[in-house]
């Protein structure tokens, strides 16, 4: 049995407020549990309505009912498993050649699937402005299939961080020039902005490139979605 | 006032077997709605809790109560305006140099995602195997943004239709030939899977050239999500 605290502890973790305050993040679903208790960030609490369906011999797992697990659950229709993990402090060095940044991302499934793609073309760094939306969001975790164990995410200021660098920033803007005639070099920071807005002024002022990816046809659609445009444009960089 | 058996028709509109029983669909939001009825889509009708928010004056608007709209909605909180809709029929002609060709695409977002990428990429015609998520499902609407009214998709037996052109079918896969290494035709047939299972072995067979996105740096992500894959594939045939 679950007690009622700890009940309201975890439910409380979907707010971005309490999982600072905690220090702690919530993931359901077997495959993405076990894929976060076998990363490098350590498990406060497994709970499972079947912990014999769990790989894991070695992590401890309560036993819960489906009632206790939809009271600690975001999902509508609960799938067994939640786990309970510590939120890892960022790596302050960035390790990777090319450092993603994200300007005002909102959709927590938009990130969810950038830091997904991130994986895929081995960007292990992201630096966030403080108005993304957090990842440690259970849409955006949803989104990210375990992805998120590999990659290294800051929150922080972006003007200071970029107006310190010596890499070339990439900016993605409507009126860029076309990323099939720009040679993209072997290390450098791309910038993607908010959904609707895109990249905000100030951040903008810093970029020392402008790219876009070319619409064709008549130009009907407003914009590329920003994962989509993601896709694209880290697609480039590792061709 | 909305009649009730009127609220009811609505409401059934978000099963799949109602919107093709009655042949009508639901939009909302007032943007979309507005995209919808500046195409050559016909609206049954127009809810809106402020109709003269609405730029078009031309249009039958009928006003409702916040209660009598979100007894239609699908949204948790509805946005103010609802279209209903004829679901246009598909163009039996294919008109667009490049086809996509979805084969068991489950995710409404992803649907979304990748009709808009058409959209924006000038591929006007997509055939998806009957088993793909129906296009005027409200989750896919949303993802949209719009782009549903400017592109002709179909459902239909993916066998009968790839067994029937002679223009070249590419299907994506794991193990592919790179797509950096392949150079593109002017016009062919692009196959994306689904999320799970990939390309289906029959249609797999029907394919002939097999692609495949590389990934950088060590294996550890299953797979790409394959609507940044489409996004990735779309780019490339138009470069």
């Amino acid at each position: 049995m679950v007690v009622k605290s700890e009940l309201k502890l975890i439910k409380s973790l979907q707010q971005k407020k309490c999982r600072n305050e905690h220090g702690l993040f919530v993931v359901e679903g077997k495959k993405t549990v076990e894929e976060v208790v076998n990363s490098n960030i350590n498990a406060y609490k497994i709970f499972a309505v079947d912990p014999s369906g769990l790989k894991e011999e070695d992590i401890q797992v309560e036993k819960v009912t489906a009632r206790e697990l939809s009271q600690m659950s975001s999902l509508k229709n609960p799938n067994g498993y939640l786990g309970v993990f510590y939120i890892p402090k960022p790596i302050e060095r960035i390790t990777s050649d090319w450092v993603l940044v994200l300007d005002g991302v909102q959709d927590p499934g938009n990130l969810g699937t950038i830091i997904r793609l991130c994986d895929w073309f081995g960007i292990s760094d992201i630096v966030c402005s403080t108005d993304t939306v957090d990842c440690y969001n259970s849409k955006v975790l949803q989104a990210t299939m375990g992805s998120i164990t590999r990659i290294n995410i800051k929150y922080m200021n972006l003007e200071s961080f970029l107006s310190e660098t010596k890499l070339p920033i990439y900016g993605t803007f409507m009126d860029g020039i076309s990323v099939n005639e720009s040679r993209l070099p072997e290390k450098g920071i791309m910038v993607m902005g908010n959904e609707g807005k895109g990249v905000s002024d100030a951040v903008a002022q810093l970029c020392t490139d402008r790219l876009a990816i070319p619409q064709f046809g008549g130009v009907t659609t407003e914009s590329l979605n920003v994962a989509s445009a993601t896709a694209i444009l880290l697609h480039e960089i590792r061709k």
